[in-house]
């Protein structure tokens, strides 16, 4: 069934859906009256809605059945990553949103080839804004995770934000470090925040591993294997739905 | 360190490197006399040994030091996929030998828009061989997965030859199915071996599900989001190194 994030909350049983949403009902999946579909809230509550009425360019619907199923992870994880090379970007918040990711952050690491001038930045946001609804939607979450982009500056500041903070280091799993994930996940309670800090494909310089842990940061391993910049952040948020949706059900 | 997969095992102590892999050391890296390297032999042990010699065709290492260090899952995943559209199966493949994978199996499903004749088999199947010992090397695998290809009524008789088989459904998650990874997970044992079967875009059509089932096989969610044909076997093999290798430890 189609999901929709719907800019505005139902007032009176009945909520009118226009714009992009509209298109895509209309014209897209050429909806008919009478045709259900997920509606996603400003609230991130979620109901399977009844097409009511069609005109030439608003989607009524109704008859609203509330969703019981969470979709989104009881913990809100935050995946803050390096700059890497090409479109890897893309598809880390692709895959990250399917995986329930709550938040995106791109930024500068002193290894990162690429950079962001200030208009490639408003560019790659708004794509990766993009990449983001739509995963969200074909995902059936009820939340479209946050993109942003920081500096290196900007992201030690926001350290304190969060509940924990991990650095996915390369040498720490080179030394067989094994025990800091499971740690910090054993530790989260529901409502808690994780930001986990990804390096681009060259890694992170000493230098900026020393100031991450003097900020407050724990350098965890993902396993024995050497993992691509783009997939260590697809194992923490894999390692998380398992442990919090699966294992230890919260 | 550069991590070479050899064909032989070492005689008195020093091995003999030819071929794509001389190529490799001599022209791609420019390695010279002295130089260390991850050599991995035939029978998955690896160690560091030290370029002692190099001619215009071979390359000759000693000094070896055995890695003590296991970077192979304790228990053997063979990931089988419905053959998916475009590119995909390429990154399955290298995501999934990146994840500790010990095998990959591609067969049609009744959902699959993609046909494989003959000589498109065989074309793809060197080409993700080659992703396959690739990714292996990269991630400092002491094991290239295999990859096969198997139709539908031979993926099903293998089913035997497997201690677990699971198949991902999506229904099973939609109607909120979480504990039956973790219970296959729990009663693993060293040694054993799972095949996890994956669908194509479509998912499995009911009677492929039915065929599995009357085969032995359990269905199993895997988190309440709808995940993408090929997130799916990533969650299951990142999953699976969370719980074996970081989390229970065996």
């Amino acid at each position: 069934m189609q999901r929709y994030f719907v800019d505005e909350m139902p007032l009176d049983g009945k909520v009118i859906v226009t714009g992009e949403n509209f298109h895509h009902i209309a014209h897209v999946m050429r909806s008919r009256v009478g045709d259900k579909h997920f509606l996603v809230f400003p609230d991130h509550t979620s109901v399977v809605g009844e097409l009511l009425e069609l005109t030439a360019d608003e989607a009524v619907y109704g008859h609203f059945v509330k969703e019981d199923f969470t979709r989104e992870l009881p913990v809100a994880l935050t995946i803050a990553c390096g700059l890497p090379k090409g479109d890897k970007l893309d598809w880390i918040v692709q895959k990250g949103t399917e995986l329930g990711a709550a938040a995106f952050t791109a930024f500068p690491s002193q290894t990162s080839v690429v950079r962001w001038d200030e208009k490639k930045r408003r560019k790659r946001l708004t794509r990766l804004e993009k990449i983001a609804k739509e995963a969200a939607e074909q995902s059936h979450r009820t939340q479209t995770p946050l993109v942003e982009f920081a500096s290196f500056a900007e992201l030690l500041q926001d350290f304190p934000r969060f509940t924990h903070v991990l650095i996915a280091y390369e040498e720490s799993a080179k030394e067989g470090e094994r025990a800091q994930l499971v740690q910090t996940f054993e530790k989260m309670q529901p409502g808690d925040s994780l930001l986990a800090v990804f390096g681009p494909e060259g890694g992170f310089a000493p230098e900026e591993i020393a100031q991450f842990e003097a900020a407050g940061a724990k350098c965890c391993g993902l396993g024995p294997r050497i993992l691509r910049a783009e997939t260590a952040p697809l194992y923490l948020l894999a390692s998380a739905s398992f442990y919090f949706e699966l294992s230890r059900g919260d």
